[in-house]
């Protein structure tokens, strides 16, 4: 089992901006020079949260965007999409409950991130930053304070992004 | 004239710890390891705040840090350091009297970058981003919210930092 961030941020940081548009990263370049195929394809489960879910909705379907993995989705509403399963508990326990010689990816938003890295059960963060600064917005990273050290595997370009390729140390 | 950030940040943004401590940078590798040395040949000027220039005392000499640049420290003290003035005025203010045909080096930190790029002032970031996360502490970009978009010139392996080069659009 391995847990993966993989997502954009700007250099400043931010996930989305602070009225949860991603209008700045639309305008950055195209997704499909990225090496985003080949990741989603060894991905078994995505996690999100109910404002990445919503979001989602809003621009589509969300089965037609994660069609080949299990989807779970932080809220206490009620979903009626297929291939995606409310969950109420805690992200922690989810990972755990997953069990063994899966692939998660945390899709979003820091609030499902920051227990998964006070777990220490991030393994790998790949990181696209676009050359663009928000001066406010959404996080990536709230975690608690703590020094976490991780390892720099590979750097990557793609257009206008920078890839930040990370492993938790063994 | 050109106006420069280099310097280093944690991947969750930070300058510093909470307790300004950079223990986090000296156990990520050697500096010798970056294009520091080509980097500082090419400036005329560094500016830093009272609290960066504490800190380049209580490592030892400032002076022989800095040795061929002009330095220029944001601060009501007085300070008795060959090659360093205190000046009081806004940042932007002294950037703009410098006159042109100048590199400028914002060393650090946060309350100096913020109102440079709150005026259009900064040509080139250059960030080494560390594998490290703090969770907490001085953060680099302080800027109001707005959408400043650079454009990314380089992304470069140096070890454990990947090096981040960006410039403004003209």
């Amino acid at each position: 089992m391995a847990v993966f961030f993989y997502g954009c941020v700007t250099l400043d940081g931010y996930l989305a901006a602070a009225d949860h548009s991603l209008d700045w990263l639309y305008e950055t370049g195209d997704a499909s020079e990225t090496g985003y195929d080949e990741f989603y394809s060894g991905m078994d489960v995505t996690l999100m949260g109910r404002r990445t879910f919503r979001e989602l909705e809003r621009a589509g379907d969300p089965a037609a965007v994660y069609p080949a993995t299990e989807n779970y989705v932080f809220t206490h509403e009620a979903l009626s999409c297929p291939g995606f399963t409310a969950v109420s508990m805690d992200p922690v326990e989810l990972v755990r409950s997953l069990g063994p010689a899966r692939n998660i990816w945390v899709v979003g938003g820091n609030t499902i991130l920051a227990p998964l890295l006070e777990g220490d059960l991030v393994d790998h963060l790949i990181v696209q930053v676009a050359p663009v600064l928000l001066g406010a917005g959404v996080p990536l990273f709230t975690q608690g304070e703590a020094l976490r050290r991780f390892r720099l595997e590979e750097v990557r370009r793609y257009g206008q992004f920078a890839e930040l390729v990370y492993s938790r140390p063994r």
